[in-house]
């Protein structure tokens, strides 16, 4: 038996019991404690927008205070991409410069390791101060399990990403069972570089996903802007991964605003 | 015959004609039109100190008003380590970091790249706007030529880093012939991180390279201090990368200007 509590702000607005829950929806429960947002076989949408420009396309000589001229114009997140250079033919930043940058904010660092070794990198960002770290399926299908867990263990957020050329099919195992990741990163262009054009044929991943996990944080990166926001937000997708559409943006606040407006919209409605 | 003209400052000193120049020598100077310190066969020691702080100790979320502070102390050199994770176990910064940087600072940004595919960041490096692009040893054997070939078509300087473990010998052929490095980096300590313990027995192989090559700029990197510095200095080091002595200093200027004092002091002496 679950005894399920559901509080909205300090309002405590249901409690009730589950007699006899399905052993997945257990699992998510018993390995989820560290997280805001959980999915679960439930049908209500619980999910919220999360806008999160990628520093990528931010000046990186100036890091500490672009993150913050983005969180003052409303981002929830800061998108950190890591690249290595192998697993894309990119190399970006790593730990260090997470661990510069937490010293200088407190927002949620929303990690993406496009790197081929990730289990390498866990304990590094961990103590760096990174908030999410999201991997990619095709680097770990033989470790993923070990990674979600030491990833929790380290008070972050474990993620799964799949780039336009994987099944949707190859991150279900992820979201099942007792070690489970709390986000699908859907890369919506090849992932390496920034300014890349959106691919929509990507959004029947992102469908798939929201109907099979109604509550599940689904995020969404590259091409990502006010002309392919509405598109992203209808398919199901809540977490937006935007970098030149909002700092190449007269006023990034706007654009921010208008990426949050379409993900609400399309949530009350979906 | 080859036509010798040294110039200090704005005054021709010396005018003379080589006959039968040794072809190494030819070739050095045939290749090495842009640079502004090269190797010969002369005795005479033309080297002059650069000291490069290590920016891998810097702040890297204010990494722009970094590089201003550091050259306003005297910094000669930017050290900007460039680490893939997989060459060495560390992921630091890659070309956009030297992009964004570069539109901030003219200063001379010392690339040092510990990345196992070093040809696939000659484009990147030029185009983001490093000055010197120095790869490592253990990594080219098989296509350093096209390496040095391709840095200098992009307007950098290159240079060759060595570990700890690989004899001195291995960089031989990259600073005879026409195509030759302007640069060996001896690692000091095993590349991968900052704030690691200073090898003294790595100084064989500086005094073994400055008796071979007295102009050449050879730069030693990790642990390098006050308390070190007089031992590479005497060893002939005269490019010399410090991080956490610098950084770490109350008055890092003081330490710079240290260092500096001390390899000048060896050149007059040595």
């Amino acid at each position: 038996m679950i005894k399920l509590v559901v509080v909205v702000g300090r309002n405590r607005i249901l409690t009730t019991n589950i007699i006899n829950p399905p052993p997945t929806v257990v699992g998510c429960l018993l390995t989820s404690t560290q997280s805001q947002y959980h999915h679960s076989t439930s049908k209500s949408k619980m999910v919220s927008a999360k806008i999160a420009p990628s520093m990528l396309s931010s000046d990186f000589a100036n890091l500490a205070s672009e993150a913050q001229r983005m969180v003052n114009l409303g981002a929830d997140w800061l998108h950190m991409d890591i690249m290595d250079g192998h697993f894309v033919p990119n190399l970006t930043i790593g730990a260090p410069v997470i661990e510069s940058l937490r010293k200088h904010t407190k927002a949620y660092l929303d990690c993406h390791l496009m790197v081929t070794n990730p289990l390498d990198y866990v304990d590094a960002f961990g103590k760096a101060g990174a908030s999410g770290f999201t991997f990619h399926v095709e680097v770990s299908k033989d470790n993923w399990q070990e990674l979600v867990k030491q990833i929790k263990s380290k008070g972050m957020r474990p993620g799964v990403a799949l780039k336009p050329g994987t099944p949707v099919e190859e991150v279900y195992p992820l979201l099942e069972g007792e070690n489970c990741v709390e986000m699908v990163l859907v890369m919506t262009v090849e992932p390496g570089f920034g300014g890349q054009k959106f691919m929509p044929d990507t959004m029947s991943k992102v469908r798939t996903l929201r109907e099979k996990y109604p509550n599940l944080d689904i995020e969404v990166d590259g091409g990502l802007g006010p002309s392919t926001i509405e598109t992203a937000a209808a398919a199901g997708a809540n977490c937006i991964v935007a970098g030149s559409s909002v700092f190449g943006a007269p006023e990034p606040g706007q654009v921010i605003s208008l990426l949050r407006t379409s993900v609400n919209k399309a949530q009350k409605t979906g």
